[in-house]
């Protein structure tokens, strides 16, 4: 999408093939900044340190990375040792270890001198499936839009999000964003309200600044305040991302997804949940397996902001001593989700409802929860 | 209730009958500042910079505010100047109002000679009240969370509570926290889950410092997170302020009270609210008729802290630009809240659960809405 009036990716690679660039996501909203990453070790550095973050943009930054290793030394024992370094820095994400897998499982065909080209062009795959994957899940996401836009005779229909699931947490498009944007593209006024989503800020730092870089009317609120906008009429349809959805439908995103949905649910409001099939477990049967990942209180004691003279400062934001808990996600049960939207097409949240779109599943030998 | 150690009040005369004194609530949590009010001026920039805050204490504070005003000049003019300009520094506060208007019956009985000593004793009388109302409301909840202890054999009782509804916002006990102090007090082991309370972070600054000092254990968690521990069953039991009950039940509160009380129905977890008899509204059917006051954008799109020199700092943590709305209460309905715990006693939110407790009402004429 669009930054500073020019269309971007989160990663690319320089026209002359080297070196790999990406936008670093830890000064944002404040500054843009692009960095270069040259070798493996800064692919490492950029997945760690979080200058990237988001499952799908995660993976490709570690694709690239083994291509970085490959150009340097291209190896059997290299390509081990590049894809066992990158797998370290996130140790929890899925799609990293799916990403390094893929790498391994190309190039481990590829002869020694013709491995470093291969992974670039592996990697850039990858990148390119990513972003065709967001693409459909918007093309799939645009008609429920388009609907409530018929109903509304030319208002802006109003659509809620939480947290970031926007193409900064991808290569382009994101997931809840991507019908969105596919939205006001194609002409359709929509206006989003961003939650803000503590701790962390994504919703304040990144889907607000994503969406005024690509000019996407939308209004910050509290993460407290989106139930009273759909009390009263002002949200016609909640899309947000997902972490992992059960094979029953149940729904793992960000601290606060579970809140919005009971207000959706109480008030009628439709809502939705953007996700690619990678995301779906099934081998998993409810929500109440998954784990949830408790982060360091420190994202909850501290903000991290700018200063009037424009510097990025972190404040204590507590009285020094005070005990904070800091659950990552949350579990939206399948019964107050209206649809989950893939690249697929739209289903019911459940079993049945995603065996419509993915069949190939159906001789999977699972037990309905 | 303590600070450091030694039993306080949020508002007092020093013994010699001069000057008032406040505790400073724009330094909380990172200072502990008192402040002495010598001039009805000095209540006035009180109210009206939020150094005192909280409709039972802004109304003790105009009260003293005629006193301070009567100390220099008794005479009717001087009367109604003073009235006339602590009225207008929070105009919405309808507290703020009714003490002022208190002020003027009492006093207009008085001769001019006598008026100052008579000020401050029905301040002082206001004062002692207000710190009964909420004892007796500590008092009633009281049961109920010695109810969950005792099911509980010995294990803390989880108590979820939303902004500040603490001793902070009256002359002492609070509302919401008077029935968790009273079983703090009483033996009965309990642990506060304390919501942030976005944008202005009451929850963080206030009850968590509180709480704290007081000795009563607690945790700090984000708005987004209350959901999550009550589907976990780590939540006994929701206490919650107001700041207008309607005669139906229906409950304003700070914003994002309904997200909670939405996720305790959906979680079976028990919903109060405190409140004394002067926050029910008898004139108002139902809660959609509650004006919502919205506050200035400022207040979500900056925070303010400590910085690591100590130093407080008020950070922009958005893009410049951002359009961000600030609702400051949303409307819980009646159907979400298990029962209203007043000075009364506890009784259901309905109109004939408040009318079991204020019979008085009964003759009031008002149609059920």
């Amino acid at each position: 999408m669009n930054i500073n009036g020019k269309a971007m990716r989160t990663i690319w690679v320089k026209p002359d093939g080297f070196p790999v660039e990406i936008i670093d996501q830890t000064t944002l909203p404040h500054e843009v900044t692009i960095v270069a990453l040259k070798t493996s070790d800064d692919a490492a550095y950029a997945i760690q340190a979080m200058l990237v973050r988001g499952a799908p943009l995660i993976g490709v930054t570690a694709a690239y990375g083994v291509a970085l290793a490959m150009r340097e030394d291209a190896s059997d024992a290299a390509l081990d040792e590049a894809i066992t370094m990158l797998a370290a820095q996130r140790p929890t994400a899925v799609n990293l270890r799916w990403a390094l897998d893929e790498m391994r499982r190309v190039l481990a065909q590829v002869p020694v001198d013709e491995r470093a080209r291969a992974a670039f062009k592996h990697a850039a795959k990858l990148a390119t499936d990513d972003v065709d994957m967001c693409r459909r899940i918007g093309v799939n996401g645009l008609d429920l839009i388009r609907d409530i836009a018929a109903r509304k005779r030319g208002k802006p229909v109003n659509i809620l999000t939480h947290c970031n699931a926007g193409w900064l947490a991808c290569v382009d498009w994101g997931t809840a964003t991507s019908p969105i944007y596919h939205a006001h593209n194609a002409g359709i006024p929509v206006h989003v309200w961003v939650d803000e989503t503590r701790p962390r800020n994504q919703g304040a730092s990144l889907t607000a600044f994503e969406l005024a870089q690509h000019g996407v009317p939308h209004t910050l609120i509290c993460d407290n305040a989106g139930g009273h906008y759909m009390q009263r009429g002002d949200v016609d349809l909640v899309i947000v991302g997902a972490d992992r959805v059960t094979r029953s439908g149940d729904v793992a995103n960000k601290i606060g997804t579970y809140l919005k949905a009971l207000a959706a649910h109480d008030t009628g409001v439709p809502f939705y949940v953007a996700l690619p099939s990678s995301t779906i477990d099934w081998a998993m049967p409810e929500g109440a397996g998954i784990p949830i990942e408790e982060r360091s209180a420190d994202e909850v004691l501290h903000m991290t902001g700018r200063m009037p003279n424009g510097k990025i400062q972190t404040i204590a934001i507590t009285a020094p001593g005070t005990a904070a808990r800091n659950p990552a996600f949350d579990v939206t049960p399948a019964r107050l989700v209206t649809g989950l939207i893939t690249e697929r097409g739209v289903c019911a949240a459940s079993h049945d409802g995603l065996l419509t779109l993915y069949p190939e599943h159906r001789a999977g030998g699972y037990a309905v929860a």
